[in-house]
């Protein structure tokens, strides 16, 4: 493999070296990986841009805290190097993501995750969208899944983490059925979310979107920001699963592949097999202001 | 460092290769590490001996079923694996980890875990004790904490997991109560497990752990089948958690470490914050049963 093609699958910055993400790896011992003690994020770069930068940061600098992790870097400093990874990939389309592990308690000290010494992680690579264009074209097929959701009396689903144990078994019964994506529940039956996504579910013309036990998604914020100048009365509250099933439209959110319609839930077809006409708007308006440099931040391709 | 102190601190096995442990990791876009979507199980060697090797692979292998995970290898093939990563160490007291991970679908599939090649990585390092010498000799201080274990319906826990978030919480919980290690509850309010460890409750003479909601310890069963060779009464079933506070003796088993009394729960004093008579039984049991070659499997020493 040449320099160049090592560089445009990706740059990765780990601890204070940027290397070609192929070379990038968390040691076997370290309790970010052994516990899945870490947090991370996820930013988007289309046609040299940044989307909602410093919301991002901020999210992840919040689950650092949330999860009492302590980096030696600050915001600038990470911003920084989110920009020096996807200058040095020289990718105009890129998914980055950063992530703040625990690393391991030295030799000698309390085998506790206070003695560990935390550290930043962050790569680049070619923009990746959850849904492929066929699927996109036509529209997600969904299933509830049987798996309940973690409980945000167990790990905090606002604190963007690993635990996705729950939403890969969901994938199986996803994958077992016939469909593309699980939606989870919670214990008492409300909608959560999906394996990186957030839900929203449209009936009657009124669009509503679970308030609690997920991610508080930016794709998500950024429509709910959307749909407000667009005059659709959206809802931010929780969702019993039945206006899920009964639902005349559902579209998730997501930072890898925007806005994406649902077309079928549990086997039934809606808006005949094709995005309906709210979904489509939405996803419509969200593109038209992200070509508009909405919430932009350009790359500096000057870092490398 | 000289060969001989890199081999020394440990050898690992990465998906057919072999290499210091020093070298071993994962790669950051593997969804091993990115959704913790992989499993694991650890067996201790102890004076050259495994400890119910054949048990640990056992479970490994459900585990593995448990998460849909197809490696290459055969449970022979593992074993050997094993073997050689205590041997090339040169190891004779060592903490023996196995992982299959779920890798990450090639470029062109589906981004779904069915279409991943899974893998097996295996490392021996030097023998971990869950507690420093001092905190065994009197005893470990433990708290309830108010984070609730993962819940079965979300994630299985007989299938031995690195989801340990709600765990890592309940330990800053304990750390800043100035406490060893939490216990968690579940929901239901009954007693589950804490940090790598089982958990067993002694009251008026009698012996009782959790029969669900919990991994099931390889150290746990031997100390069933150890009570019932002393004559112990030991009752696998629900424990609440008020019998956990108002308990004459706790002590948790674990590989890394054996049998560990503990002396205090959420302050109070046990035994005059000495190990008690029972759980002294249990520990000397234990391991004069292990000097004895209890279950015990010799090293290949010659499979370097």
């Amino acid at each position: 493999m040449t320099q160049v093609s090592a560089t445009a699958a990706g740059m990765a910055y780990i601890d204070g070296r940027y290397m070609p993400v192929a070379e990038a790896a968390i040691p076997i011992t370290d309790w970010g990986y052994r516990r899945s003690d870490v947090t991370y994020d996820v930013v988007g770069v289309r046609q040299g841009h940044f989307f909602r930068l410093d919301d991002h940061i901020s999210r992840f600098r919040a689950s650092m805290n949330a999860f009492r992790l302590k980096p030696r870097e600050t915001d600038e400093d990470i911003k920084l190097i989110l920009h020096r990874c996807v200058a040095l990939s020289g990718l105009r389309d890129a998914y980055v993501a950063m992530d703040c592990l625990r690393g391991r308690p030295p030799a000698g000290a309390p085998y506790h995750p206070a003695y560990a010494r935390n550290y930043i992680t962050a790569f680049a690579v070619p923009w990746i969208s959850l849904l492929q264009p066929d699927v996109m074209a036509r529209g997600a097929h969904l299933v509830v899944a049987e798996t309940v959701r973690i409980s945000a009396r167990s790990v905090d689903p606002t604190a963007k983490n690993f635990h996705w144990a729950d939403l890969t078994r969901g994938q199986f019964e996803a994958h077992d059925r016939g469909a593309d994506f699980c939606v989870l529940l919670a214990e008492d039956a409300t909608v959560t979310e999906g394996p990186g996504f957030n839900i929203f579910v449209v009936s009657n013309g009124r669009i509503a979107t679970p308030d609690s036990g997920v991610l508080e998604g930016i794709t998500r914020r950024s429509v709910i920001e959307l749909c407000g100048g667009l005059g659709l009365p959206i809802d931010v509250r929780p969702v019993p699963v039945a206006e899920l099933r009964d639902a005349d439209e559902i579209f998730l959110s997501t930072t890898a592949g925007g806005v994406m319609p649902a077309t079928r839930i549990d086997g039934r077809i809606m808006s005949n097999d094709r995005p309906g006409p709210i979904s489509r708007q939405v996803h419509d308006a969200f593109w038209s202001r992200r070509a508009e440099g909405w919430h932009a931040t350009p790359v500096d391709y000057a870092a490398s």
